[in-house]
């Protein structure tokens, strides 16, 4: 990328054509439902590849873009691995900077309709919309306590859980030492980060078990 | 905070009333036009502190839920350091990964109205809105060669540019070496995000200039 020429003239029309057939041909891949795979990720300029990819770690677009630098990826497994050595790397501030990020489970966003789509649909799938009165008020009181015990949110993969699982793990988590639970948080953003890179790029791996 | 008893209760009604009567004061602040002063800063839950400064560098709130960690803060510079030493930690690709979340300046964004509102902000009042059609050509030519050449976009501070100095710049950064051009532009990211925070939060040492 180095090389090319910064005199090279690229005329406007071409560029806007270009950009227009890119955006379609990403359309109708997500369309069609078919999962991208690793040849077509690893050709991606960076702002598609952001704009596909740039929410697998929860409004943290920047992990995304980093690892970019890292194409091309052998497979589905090298892309993860990408983007969790990236987060391993972080200086725990940073790691908790991306905990932060997260909603609340059952939380105002869920109520609000003001979660990521990604989010919306893990938090539903696992019933958090459709939680009892009693329910709803143990989640948020314990909710509060777990943040005002370690300052950031509790963080589950709830495409992995239940309602029952949930309620379990937020109760038994916020008595564990905040390192350790740190560690545990981090686990649980890489396993939603695993299962929302799957629903987005070919995971070959996945296909042979 | 880690001494807090997880077994303490408190009501779901409290907790609600807590949250609004704390988003009604951040309101008020804000309507009121004023900055917030680093106590204010210092008190602020994690939420809140990310839902009011998540974006003093673009689309990188995890940047300011990284920070957040280190509070309290002496002052709005210890602040603004706080976020820079986050950025200059990061490896390079991290810091490429940072330029990437920013927008082209006259692009699709600011055409199609998808701009943050901070970045639609500063791109207008450096006249990128305005942009003769042979100028927009030139500048659409220029942004392409650009990241072409480094795989991150032309990143200027468009508050303290005009219209003539960003087209100037485009033409000339775009020929600097790789690492040069990489420094250049988290320079450039830093001067953004210091007059995003002092749109926010009261920097004494400027009113005392």
């Amino acid at each position: 990328m180095n090389s090319t020429c910064v005199q090279e003239v690229i005329s406007p029309c071409c560029l806007v054509r270009r950009s227009i057939n890119t955006v379609v041909q990403l359309l109708k891949r997500v369309l069609a439902h078919k999962n991208m795979d690793m040849a077509t990720v690893n050709a991606l300029p960076y702002e598609d590849f952001v704009n596909l990819l740039g929410n697998v770690v929860e409004k943290c677009p920047i992990i995304t873009a980093a690892v970019w630098s890292g194409r091309p990826f052998l497979n589905f497994a090298a892309l993860e691995a990408a983007i969790s050595e990236f987060i391993d790397a972080l200086p725990e501030s940073g790691k908790e900077g991306v905990l932060r990020c997260h909603p609340d489970l059952a939380g105002r966003d869920l109520r609000g309709g003001t979660l990521t789509r990604e989010s919306r649909e893990e938090q539903t799938g696992a019933g958090m919309d459709a939680l009892t009165s009693a329910e709803a008020s143990r989640v948020t009181r314990l909710n509060e306590e777990y943040k005002e015990r370690f300052g950031f949110p509790f963080i589950i993969c709830a495409r992995l859980s239940d309602k029952a699982t949930v309620l379990r793990q937020l109760s038994e988590r916020r008595r564990n030492e905040r390192a350790v639970e740190r560690a545990r948080a981090v686990e649980e953003v890489k396993k939603i980060c695993r299962l929302r890179l799957q629903a987005l790029v070919r995971d070959d791996a996945q296909n042979k078990l």
